[in-house]
């Protein structure tokens, strides 16, 4: 019988929104009236914007014209909208990142997860930990990981980040060849600044490592002296692959569009040690796994760009930062320690006395009937936290939080 | 220095469509005055159906207003879909597969490239020759190969289908794992009868390996009594996996979606011997990698299966066929050897005098300014045959048709 890849059953079973669903589930069935308010998953909610619609509507009539047809485009997206993106989200910031350094996908969850298959399976991996439960997974299926214990998994680095170390974690002491950071940080909600990068650019420069950057939420920074990229620092085109999405950024959780920056100053080592093109690497994948992003939704995407585009997406991301803020202050009136939330989406609390992190879910949708994500449900440094997306309605994010006060 | 996935530097460098977009640039640049007619790669020409616009269209406008906006779908896909699949591909046929079995995804080039995962790396890959490239070019990179010989990998089982065998392989000799098979087939057009998959679900049952199906063209099969899916046979959700897509059958190639059918009667077995779900393992990796299609694309999918959507995907289908049956007929007049396009939108014709098909490719671009596809680029068997698609516009294949008969 045809043997399954055994390092599939290392996985742990309860994937987190799963078992988050399945126990909302059995609260809205035993309390049928009671109003759940979730703030678990960080989903938008906000329509997609107006130009962004008009822009997809355009291209599917395009496709309705033999003169304008359009069948199979460039695997890594069309030029419309890797200039696009090129010049936008990197050349205006003074970040170094040409057209042709840019994929376009489908979703930063299947870059992020596939990425890992073009090194070698005896690459050491660092992720943060509470992280992002992608990078560790798709690690752990590829085989680069040992058993699961007591919250870990053997053979990983994981690299602490709570509050006492500022949620900044330390590099590692270990020798590792893929280093995954999240900035500003899921779960965390916090961010790293320019001396922070510089300092993971340096690292990975002596020792010889790769940086996986996931800026999902870069667009959330309200400051604008913090990189948004981490191409903005000096020497991170030889060190660094850059992970975004619009996911976040303009509505496009459901209508899906992504994109992964790879310079081609970037180099990984054949089993000779001889010098090879990452960006090349990445290019025979994509090509050979997939077949490009559908044309309308590029060019939804290049409307992102447009002057009533950015107009659109400015207000958006307004909209979620003033719930951040909300979230941010309303829970510290209530004398629970809070971070995150000012430059990014999402806020992480302590729980109060030490809780565990899923008996603190649990007393918080029985008593408030609000749904939030467990800390520990991004890893052991993330028990005894919790996470609250502002990824809502500004009138559910009032009622949560006044039921939050009044309990 | 970080090392790559070694297995990458076995892939053979040129992969034959670039190598044929060379080719045919070189040859444009020195004879700016010829009009090339491209009937090489297998890309669709006409309009995306109306019935599939609007509902794009439609669901665009959805994503406009809060009240029906929708965010991250199901990792498999919506159930509206899924049920339309279930129902009009399989049951409606006779073939039993539920809409919980089915894995709507962005493309078929996709899923045959990444369904590998779910494996075990000692599985002994078995493909016809010749081949579409993905299925091998995938089981490459993920390291189930020798080194790469005289246009072949070695520790893959290469299947052989030519004039010889009327293109029907033998059963393999070796025990194999997982066994891709195509019907109608890329690139011979040719297409397995009942019979012959009687044969091979029996021949998989009895050696305990898995048939991987791709039947992303048997929307072109003209002879209603021949199985459109692998499941029509009795036995086969035991065995098999199929892949289907929208690419061809409804003018998809840049709209993207496609969907794979996993019965949940299907098991591989563990490391100590235990029956594991295939459905399970590729949910997982799903959820894991993969974040759903596109709400708008999927809506469009869903009205392929609509009255209009219907009558219009058979106006598509009729088309392309009629020029198949033109090229077929008209190199046969020209006392060409030629197969295939009957219940295929491909033709695959047998070059004369025993040329190589790399030579009759320069002779037909430089004489006819017609482009095709060398057989050789799809395995050694295909070595002395050349592949015509009757994707194009109807002037374009009555002029190429007229070129090839006056030279």
């Amino acid at each position: 019988m045809t043997q399954i890849n055994p390092h599939y059953q290392k996985l742990q079973a309860g994937y987190l929104f799963p078992e988050i669903g399945r126990r909302v589930k059995e609260f809205s069935a035993q309390n049928p009236q009671a109003k759940v308010i979730r703030l678990g998953i960080g989903d938008v909610v906000l329509p997609l914007p107006e130009a962004v619609r008009s822009a997809i509507k355009k291209a599917t009539d395009e496709l309705g014209d033999p003169k304008t047809f359009r069948g199979y485009g460039p695997e890594q997206g069309y030029d419309f909208l890797r200039e696009a993106i090129a010049q936008n989200d990197f050349q205006a910031r003074g970040a170094k990142i040409e057209a042709d350094e840019i994929f376009v996908s489908d979703g930063s969850k299947c870059d992020c997860g596939n990425i890992q298959e073009i090194f070698s399976l005896d690459s050491r991996v660092a992720v943060v930990d509470p992280v992002y439960p992608v990078y560790v997974d798709t690690n752990v299926m590829a085989g680069r990981s040992g058993h699961y214990q007591d919250g870990r998994y053997a053979n990983f680095v994981y690299m602490p980040a709570t509050a006492e170390n500022n949620f900044k974690p330390a590099f590692p002491k270990e020798k590792v060849d893929l280093i995954y950071l999240c900035s500003p940080a899921n779960p965390t909600g916090t961010v790293l600044d320019k001396k922070d990068l510089e300092g993971w650019v340096a690292f990975a420069k002596k020792h010889e490592a790769i940086i996986l950057f996931d800026a999902a939420y870069e667009a959330f920074i309200t400051d604008d002296s913090l990189p948004r990229s981490i191409f903005e620092i000096p020497g991170a085109r030889e060190v660094a692959i850059e992970f975004r999405s619009f996911s976040k950024t303009a509505g496009f959780t459901g209508t899906r569009c992504a994109f992964t920056a790879i310079p081609k100053d970037l180099f990984a080592k054949n089993e000779k040690g001889e010098k090879v093109s990452v960006h090349a690497l990445w290019h025979r994948r994509h090509c050979t796994k997939f077949n490009g992003v559908s044309y309308p939704i590029q060019r939804g995407a290049e409307a992102v760009y447009s002057a009533q585009g950015k107009k659109e997406v400015t207000s958006l991301i307004h909209y979620y930062m003033e719930n951040a803020r909300l979230i941010l202050a309303g829970l510290q009136q209530t004398g629970l320690q809070a971070f995150g939330g000012i430059h990014a989406p999402y806020v992480w609390l302590k729980t109060p006395n030490g809780m565990k992190s899923w008996d603190f879910f649990d007393l918080l949708l029985s008593k408030s009937h609000v749904v939030g994500t467990p800390g520990a449900g991004f890893g052991p440094s993330g028990e005894g936290y919790f996470r609250l997306s502002a990824f809502g309605f500004r009138e559910n994010i009032l009622e949560a939080l006044s039921r939050i006060k009044n309990y």
